[in-house]
């Protein structure tokens, strides 16, 4: 198989000849080429400059020998289109200002973002051009609705979530109507991302694990749900990770996405069993290794990377991936020995 | 029924006239009375000092009108007797040091901490003699070995746990060591906290959901394991509380502890659900309501406590609680209102 069609095949849940596999943020500081770039160019500027993002997207996963290429972007772009300002201060997180925080400041968010996020659409291009038809198969990239809210409305990372959550119970018609205008801008982001050649379509719902499984439920999941409904009528694979989010994967199975992306706080096995029990057929899984275990050398990288392997045994509908982005902190090195093992190589 | 008949008939799933309620963190920054004890005294000093101690725990307790006083105590207080500095700075969170990294460190690590935390037994025993035998239960305090050791090995908090990590994977006979070395000392620890008159004991396994089901099982849990049932040898119910556990609650369950403190990731239903299928009986349950929805008014907060009620009606076995410690931005009042709320004034 080609690694286009062992990744889709897996996606959709019919056989492979082996699982496919990427790593998230496969093209991140850990590498060096990828800290020579960043060297001259601002996140941001690599993200916003089509040639420098598909360049960073190929080099990696060319380096890895990985199955997969999501191409390098921000959960943050669209705060352009929304009208916030972002920006990275060193050694600091991202800062959003102003921040979301009443109705009115809602009221006046644009539905459609236009042609403001268009350079990830055309690194899109580049890197599908790249590679082929033969070649790997590219992943679009956005963050999901909650997450992306939960950074506008804290302006920035956050601990607790305190103003997110207090406009979610305490204005709940304003808390809708923003998941409403950012479900609508996120679906025409990604159909733009489709148009463009990606091949899947990768939610990161990061802070999903914030909520109660009722405030999941009640104020998440109806948005979530449409836009997975709306990304996946191009008739590709949606791929939704969510961390945290273990105490109620039933319900984030509910959004119906094709893939669902678990960090490692779970195990594959627990998950599966939970899953059928819930849903007929269960969704494909893409995860889960402990993104530390590449911090404690190759052999315990690999030995856990094995008993993933084994639990995955036998069931189509697999993808292999982290748990969570590889830390800036991991030799490159034993990143590529994880792949090599994963691969059978 | 008297608050400790309550109290101790949920620890062990008998009948109640109403679910017991008392709030992790319910002494803090968030109450008057606290911050003015504070003002004076640092944290360390208040938990150094049995009078200190014992007034603010006792102050909390009463002005709630809880059904149980938890002894106001640090996770950290055995870095003294372990030979670490502990040093909290303004803002920040804490730090120890050295950070114990080495096999050899943990070589030199004592067993047993001796008289050295004599100060919460003697804060107990005040407690004790000041609710008398039919007032308040008060509730023993200890980080669980992980937590501790986690702590103890970062040199303060963490976002992902990389060094603890590191020595769990790569050096598993010094953490081996290190956990069976922290387990005995807590023991002696909780021995005499029950001693001194704690009617249950309170673990906190905090960083728990840091771990990978496999990790958590083969690296922790035997630990976990022994010191419940050491700590529960005085026949007093021990409360084990986690978070961010929810994807292995099979395995936290196999602690043994009669009382199980969950984080609000998972519903109440979901749990029980999960384990009544794993154990018979399943273990009481704590928690968990989310502390953000005391900030999004006392409506809110009331709202979800009600729906919480629901889930545990006609089950032995509940104690109310929140999943997590309160917000120091939370308004008294509607804590409040939230306990006369779940004691149905």
């Amino acid at each position: 198989m080609t690694p286009r069609q062992r990744f889709l095949a897996a996606c959709r849940c019919r056989p492979v000849d082996r699982p496919p596999v990427w790593l998230l943020r496969q093209a991140g500081r850990y590498m060096a080429e990828y800290r020579a770039v960043r060297a001259r160019h601002s996140l941001l500027d690599i993200c916003r400059t089509p040639a420098l993002a598909a360049e960073v997207t190929i080099t990696a996963a060319e380096r890895l020998g990985v199955d997969a290429a999501i191409i390098f972007a921000d959960l943050l772009l669209p705060a352009a289109p929304l009208g916030l300002e972002l920006e990275f201060a060193a050694g600091e997180g991202p800062r959003l200002s102003p921040p979301l925080r009443t109705a009115e400041q809602i009221a006046r968010l644009p539905e459609q973002w236009g042609g403001a996020l268009d350079c990830v659409s055309e690194a899109i291009a580049r890197v599908r051009a790249h590679f082929g038809p033969g070649g790997l198969p590219v992943i679009g990239f956005a963050g999901a609705p909650f997450t992306l809210a939960s950074y506008l409305i804290e302006g920035g990372g956050s601990r607790n979530f305190i103003e997110t959550k207090r406009l979610l119970h305490a204005q709940p018609a304003a808390w809708d109507e923003l998941m409403r205008k950012l479900t609508a801008g996120l679906a025409g982001f990604l159909e733009q991302q489709a148009a463009a050649g990606a091949d899947a379509l990768h939610l990161f719902d990061s802070w999903a694990g914030a909520l109660s499984p009722d405030d999941y439920r009640r104020a998440v999941l109806p948005h979530t749900r449409r836009l997975v409904e709306l990304a996946g009528a191009a008739g590709i694979p949606v791929i939704y990770f969510s961390t945290g989010a273990a105490g109620f994967l039933e319900a984030v199975a509910e959004t119906g996405a094709a893939v669902l992306g678990l960090d490692w706080r779970i195990s594959l096995s627990a998950a599966w069993e939970r899953l059928s029990r819930y849903v007929q057929p269960p969704p494909a899984l893409q995860g889960n290794l402990d993104p530390a275990l590449l911090l404690a050398g190759p052999e315990a990288a690999c030995a856990a990377a094995r008993a993933m392997l084994a639990q995955a045994r036998g069931r189509s509908g697999y993808i292999f991936n982290l748990g969570h982005g590889i830390l800036p902190e991991t030799p490159v090195e034993t990143v590529q020995a994880l792949i090599r093992c994963v691969r059978g190589d």
